[in-house]
């Protein structure tokens, strides 16, 4: 199966948020915005996959500064990697004022999909092909963090963790070393 | 009042068509694809004006081709040029097999828009400054639009109509020269 | 093929403005009436054809005067003209103030439906009997209407534009004996 | 307070049966119907009493038939009656299959609307002239219906209910009459 | 058949009331609670039955109360009595206010659903078996109601109304005495 | 500040999965879930806070098994620990087939809330009294939940992750007593 390039997955949003949208503060419900990144990384991975998609797992999420009542979401999803089946990818999304046109970064979210069939069995997807030094950054770093997933999920044990096992080692050495 | 390029006010954005967007034949409603071109050509009135925006006219609009349930739908907004409070925003928009990746092009639509303060009372917008010879054709294609809406509007008279009557007298002549 | 009088299309709707149908301005977003007009248009020319419909095109529509949060949208749509499978249908909007009972006028459109069978094939559809002085106008002006649609998709010849071409040349004459 | 005829009041809506309105079956769910029904006849009761209005109770509703997925639902309300400040409202709906044209009844439901000020508070609402033989029926079944309600919801006592118990003696004489 | 015990039909919901379910006075539109209570009761005679189910009708409610925008909605729905294909539902609405805590009783309505196949046919329901005295109370009650129902819906005389038909003779008993 | 008990803040809701809610295989969309589940949290945690919230954060979340169109959700929330202003919501999802009763385990979510007043800012909340063995559990579970949070938004260092890294180090030992 022939790599694809991450730039072919590229899938960018734009959404005013609307009064349903909002909680009685005037702000973006938190849960609206992650039906917005669902949607727009569905597309990202439908794109590198040529194939239905279903949502498998989200990573930990911070909602870090309030979108307000009339101010346009943007996002932007990719494809980080592929694993056999499934997809990581990444999701950035910043806020806009539309009067002063500043753009503010609001959110990073890493969500995962699988390719699925007509019976909604798992269907294997084409691998990613990195392009730029910071696209095989991601590459690299969705290896350690699909490791985190299945250690998460309890489908993985530490030993078998290679990538993270050495991330936390340098981390606990680094400690020591700091300690000392 | 100092100018803006096109490309500062692009809004891209992708939907997903679900299953209440669709007749009962399982494709788009022209109704609803017509909101979302209506998000898109704000939002990229907003962009260029730095203001809030309300709709003020829609050009003539032809729906070329079925778009299906659990099609994607992108589309792409831009400002061609700014008459003192009003703009006209292109919105393309294409329609995309998730299955084959096959994008096929849709509609393309014209959309006006004037900027307003919060009393609701029109305020000037900035002007368009074009940067390519496409943009260049599609502000000057704006100016004739422009005419041609006051005209429909009962606004403007044929007289006052330079660029059109300059198309009809020469549309005309071309065809009496072609049955002579 | 038997045919149907304008009065068996009428399809009247009465809306209320909620809050996600407006802008941050509170006033009715043109995106929501251009979908509910073609719901509207919709169901009058189901009513006309007893078939399945789907949009083909709208020509340009103004929005005259803001209707605002709370206020009722009153839509009425009907049939003008068939043309072998497709229908001119017209829209007239208004919006009435709950508080006063005051109605003002907002819009006129013209949206055209095209009959489908299951398959999505065009269907033929009964002509249209005029039965008022009104409705006659009407349905001239139609022909008209249709000849600019044609022209401005490309698939009409200003030369083949019979009604059109006369009312050009009729405005031109006014225009020439005027400045004469 | 000038009295205002029934026709005064009346409210027609047209909507089509969508997918998100509908049940696993393919039918159109009550409470949707029910929604609508509260939309219509809130529309009416505004158009009698010029005012902003909320729904006070809803008196037994049947539902007769299915209406079905891309069917048109048609309501019409109108104000039957009012009672200081407070509004009879009868709406009553049909399912219109598009394809055979055919119409045929579903529901009638009593809204009853009260009108209220900015506060919130009950405010008076002009009398109901009725024209026709049918609206003074209708006038006077409203009286009735009324008692029913206010002993349904324990605010008035048997004996209090004048028409009502002139009905249900008539009722109980004309069985035992049967019997005996 | 077997019985089922009243508690394995609870279905309890809790949601927020967002912008688009408020009238211009900001509190919830009759109607959307309608849509909620309906949702609520379907799920409780699904759980009796194991079976498809649709709406039957709707006795007399009475909006109490106005609940306002960001308030929560509690209901809860149980089945209070299956009569052969079809269940009474009863179905209690409290108000929260989220910053004080406080709950105040809202509404309370009894639905009629029945259960149905594939073909929409109506299919049989296992009976209930009270558990506690309050639900043997409520068991009879349903009896009444019912009969009630068909007397509304022209389907039962008077004289077939046995336990109203008490009821009726008792308070005019009751009323006889008390006027003597 | 006085304590409250885990069972104030219950929230439990049923909601059925609805066409709008799905994805071209006709099963629920990941992102609609999350939204849910954050209307869930929102109401445990205004519960337990008297106070308005708003989503900080959500902690890993796998989707295991399709919910399918029809089917009824399930969610049940609860706050497990409240720390200063900011508060670990639990919420459960179950899926159950209408039609067998059988109800399954979908999902479980962490979500985190910050109870905030009118100006946005965060408010103090009441600490939670554990009151069983298993609330207990959750209550310290959450600690280590938060400190993983606080590393992960990089607000933490490894050496200030008192619970965790006891929890990493017994790992660490427990892996190489097994591989020794």
């Amino acid at each position: 199966m022939e790599g694809k390039p991450v730039r072919a997955s590229i899938c960018r949003m734009n959404e005013i948020v609307m009064p349903n949208d909002t909680n009685p503060n005037g702000t973006l419900m938190g849960g609206r915005l992650m039906y917005l990144m669902d949607i727009c990384g569905a597309i990202a991975s439908q794109r590198h996959s040529n194939s239905r998609v279903t949502t498998v797992s989200v990573d930990f999420v911070e909602f870090r500064s309030p979108i307000h009542l009339g101010e346009v979401i943007v996002l932007e999803g990719f494809v980080n990697r592929a694993f056999t089946t499934s997809m990581e990818v990444e999701i950035n999304v910043w806020a806009e004022n539309p009067l002063s046109g500043e753009r503010r970064k609001s959110n990073k979210a890493f969500y995962t999909f699988v390719a699925i069939d007509d019976q909604g069995r798992p269907r294997r997807v084409p691998p990613i092909l990195p392009e730029t030094e910071e696209e095989w950054q991601r590459y690299h770093d969705a290896a350690r963090r699909r490791e985190l997933r299945l250690l998460m999920a309890g489908r993985l044990q530490l030993q078998e963790a290679i990538n993270l096992r050495e991330d936390i080692l340098a981390m606990l050495k680094a400690k020591n070393e700091e300690e000392a």
